[in-house]
């Protein structure tokens, strides 16, 4: 039987839209003339566009999160000067790459002057200040926020403002940090590009011919822009880490329940267990990810989420041994394309020169294998589930959706679960006896066999999903970008078949995915984030030259 | 199509017993002057029937875990020492009442002598000893112990002996400790009376016409009669907490994961999964069960156990705040029996009557629901896989098991295991609540709805069960024991109706419940095992005057 459609998702579309427009002020629009629809690459637009005053840029552009709390906590501006420059770039942002799903400036300037007032001048008194006094944080759209749609893109999930804050909405607000917008995802919150029928499709700001990543692709065109520079996406299959890489940010995939994540809006049927979406940060440095992590996991999450596991942070001290980590070119199904290629080598080399790290070469064992299994129990019950849900409003399938082939995936029974547990329970012997036996403190690893590709072309989630699969902490690490000199090679290097072919023949050289960001990912073990983060900190100072925290 | 039975069960059984009788050494056996087989006590006999010299009689009657390692490592006795005594008494103690399955003495004693040696003589480097240096510790059956049959008691699993250790096996040996026999437990693991097949039933050594409890039975027996003073079990519906109720002795279910419970044998369908086992102590003393877990958890799990949720120890302050204690007189189903209701009050008296707790009378809600649901995650695929075990040796199913229904129950669908999940999430948040809402440190409640009870007439488990269904972690306290003032009372004090009127009636009064322990449980959030820790010794010391630690 066809459900009754309420209201067809074209109006609902037109309706959202509008009114997503409406809560950008007027003053906050870009100028006709300055719009340049047909550049590619807007990434300096936020700054050339003439919307933001020389405090805003310096406020919006000069810091990271750590360093900007830093100021906040010492008054160098008042949280509503901070609130309102990164509303404003938000605005901006939105304008120029449609990331933006449900906007509540109004509010946020509101609370970032009751801040102000609670916490009014006295310097002295810093220690005394909340963790994360002031700083703007983003949501991905799928995190419920009190008064305001979670929607996800979905048309028939509008119109339902939540009646209270996903757990770790009201943890971050508890910890003194100002929510100001939610940002844009896929229909079905699955896919690797942040399309759907309610808002559309984020573009990716350095390059607007290739994907913004999914399915957290609102916030990593964000936070490229710098329209935040801290978000929180989610992860189940490489949610947080695709767009990471699309967008050159940081991303930081974490184990399951360490970072709380009740009350997020999934779109698979209620019950559903056996891999679970996890919440992480995404971020313009590393100690970011780190700066979130630490205060979650310090504040007792066990407190507002029923569903959180509890890992206290506990100021690990650095190892004080060589550090040992994994590397593994590729993972055995996928092929990476040569920009990815030159960039873990560059950052393989950097690595070896110094004498702190000892690389050991390592292979990944049947991922394809696990990735199939990941797919099998995200789709436990098949996808009628989904078609339910788009049919209320009459939505169509997005490419991208379509593309992945999800939703042609038959389910299983409670057997095919329970054998799916038990392929899963050896896989993680396997995987612990890979750490331990080669005393591994992280593996190092391509996040993606590609660098961001042409929309609705990512189809391939083994490079990130295999993490899911098993629950491994994840980290996405930019590195560089595509150069001149990443001339796309012979299809023959593809050795993994034809899927591989298929892949490898993406990338067609330096012109098409000019400014496409090249990043690697470090792995660690299962709930020692931690001591990921204190890892991945050493690699990224001799990668990139960042200080470690 | 029946199974070909390769040897019959009762084959297996009589050269099993054979063999586990030829493991005691001949002037280990009780004289048959001693034996008085028609007491119904038998806590005396280890130290009454002369087989235990003055020096055994010290070690394994007058301390407890953590005062032993502190004599072991101020070297007061030789490990072989430690182990020779415990090895005896433990063979006493098999000899009163059948707790034991595997027994390696000889194995135990070669290792002891090797610590001995390892670390002869230099007492200056006490520090430098492994964590639990030459502590005996005793295990269920289920663990693998390497060289060794994991029979769990089933006639189809004998004569396989494991050819590694199982990750609490390894790491205990790898912290210092000293294995040196495992411990019965029911046919199936799934009832309150240990009694199988292979190996028989254990006895209550309190009153041997009461029930030793189950499934960690054996453990229960052993260390009410000093035979061990650690012991680990498993729990999954209250298999740690109901042994401990009925031989008096400390019990800690920790949340699932904290303790590795990688290569225990569990007899549900491979890949069977939403309510886990979990490993845990029981000791004679609360101080011992923080001993075992703080050793456990500062060493890394996640290195031995694939399967572990690596939480660290982290050497919580004591609470600054008064103590707020949830009390639970009744979980809604059961009413308890008259010593079990007078042991509470008597705790809470006490408690009362110390400044530092507040009590606050709680309600547990809808426990009978959500133990129903509790046996559906059980028993997921219904009951054939028990049927094949046993069938593979022809084997009839014990009258404990019978009586639980376990066999009965038809086995779900997944959308019935969805169904569970959505229904459990929604437990979680209301019991979450419940803790936050009202400030709860811990819940004060019976372990279960009456004392020990006849044999094979242990049939609730909703006391213990509902905490395996939330997985939070619990703990035994043993409190007083059935006095004569217990006089069985009117059934019109059930009031939660024919069932609990059924149940009810086992109590007949303290004649036939003599020497009953009765005890009280302590349960804290998931996760926070180390915080429940802290709380239950200040309840246990105010309680029972013991120390704190």
């Amino acid at each position: 039987m066809a459900p009754v459609i309420i209201k067809n998702y074209r109006t609902i579309a037109t309706e959202k839209r509008a009114q997503r427009w409406d809560k950008i002020p007027k003053d906050w629009r870009i100028p006709e003339a300055q719009f340049q629809d047909a550049l590619i690459n807007v990434m300096d637009i936020p700054v050339t566009c003439g919307l933001l005053n020389e405090t805003e840029r310096a406020i919006t552009s000069d810091y990271d999160a750590t360093a900007l709390l830093e100021k906040l906590k010492a008054r160098v501006w008042s949280v509503e000067q901070v609130v309102v420059a990164f509303c404003k770039r938000a605005a901006i942002a939105q304008q120029l790459t449609n990331c933006l799903t449900e906007i509540f400036f109004d509010e946020a300037i509101e609370r970032a002057r009751k801040l102000d007032l609670d916490h009014g001048g006295d310097k002295s008194r810093e220690k005394d200040l909340p963790p994360l006094f002031g700083l703007p944080i983003s949501l991905k759209d799928s995190f419920q926020v009190s008064g305001y749609d979670t929607s996800t893109g979905l048309g028939c999930y509008t119109y339902q403002p939540s009646e209270e804050n996903s757990a770790l909405a009201a943890m971050l607000t508890d910890l003194g940090a100002v929510l100001y917008c939610k940002t844009n995802l896929p229909q079905s919150i699955m896919t690797g590009d942040s399309d759907n029928n309610v808002f559309g499709r984020t573009l990716n700001p350095r390059n607007k011919m290739l994907t913004a990543g999914g399915s957290t692709g609102g916030e990593g065109a964000l936070l490229a822009l710098r329209g935040s520079i801290l978000g929180v996406g989610t992860d189940i299959a490489g949610s947080i880490r695709v767009p990471s890489v699309c967008n050159g940010i940081y991303g930081f995939r974490p184990s399951v329940g360490l970072v709380p994540h009740g009350g997020v809006r999934d779109l698979t049927p209620p019950g559903t267990d056996g891999v679970r979406s996890t919440a992480g940060p995404m971020a313009t440095s590393l100690r970011d990810c780190a700066l979130f992590i630490k205060s979650i996991l310090q504040a007792d999450t066990w407190r507002y989420d029923s569903t959180a596991i509890s890992v206290p942070w506990v100021s690990l001290k650095p190892a004080k041994h060589q550090l040992r980590i994994g590397l593994a070119e590729n993972d055995g199904v996928y092929t990476p394309s040569p920009p990815v290629r030159r960039g873990l080598k560059r950052a393989v080399d950097r690595l070896r020169q110094s004498n702190d790290i000892d690389i050991i070469p390592i292979t990944l064992s049947d991922v394809k294998l696990h990735c199939q299994d990941l797919v099998s129990y995200l789709t436990l019950s098949g996808s009628n589930y989904y078609h339910e849900q788009f049919a209320r409003t009459g939505e169509p399938v997005v490419p991208s959706l379509e593309a992945i082939g999800l939703l042609s995936v038959p389910g299983t029974t409670l057997q095919g679960l329970l054998d799916l547990n038990v392929r899963r329970a050896e896989a993680a012997k396997t995987y612990l006896k890979l750490f331990r036996d080669n005393s591994l403190d992280a593996i190092l690893m391509p996040p993606a066999p590609h660098t961001a590709v042409p929309l609705d072309t990512w189809t391939a989630a083994t490079y990130t999903g295999l993490w899911n699969y098993l629950d491994y902490p994840a980290i996405v690490i930019p590195v560089d970008q595509v150069r001149d000199i990443d001339c796309a090679d012979d299809l023959s290097n593809a050795k993994f078949g034809p899927d591989d072919e298929r892949l490898y023949r993406l990338y067609t050289g330096p012109e098409q995915y000019k400014g496409a960001p090249v990043c690697i990912q470090v792995v660690g073990y299962r709930h020692r984030d931690e001591a990921l983060t204190k890892t991945a900190a050493v690699l990224d100072s001799i990668i990139n030259g960042n200080l470690s925290t």
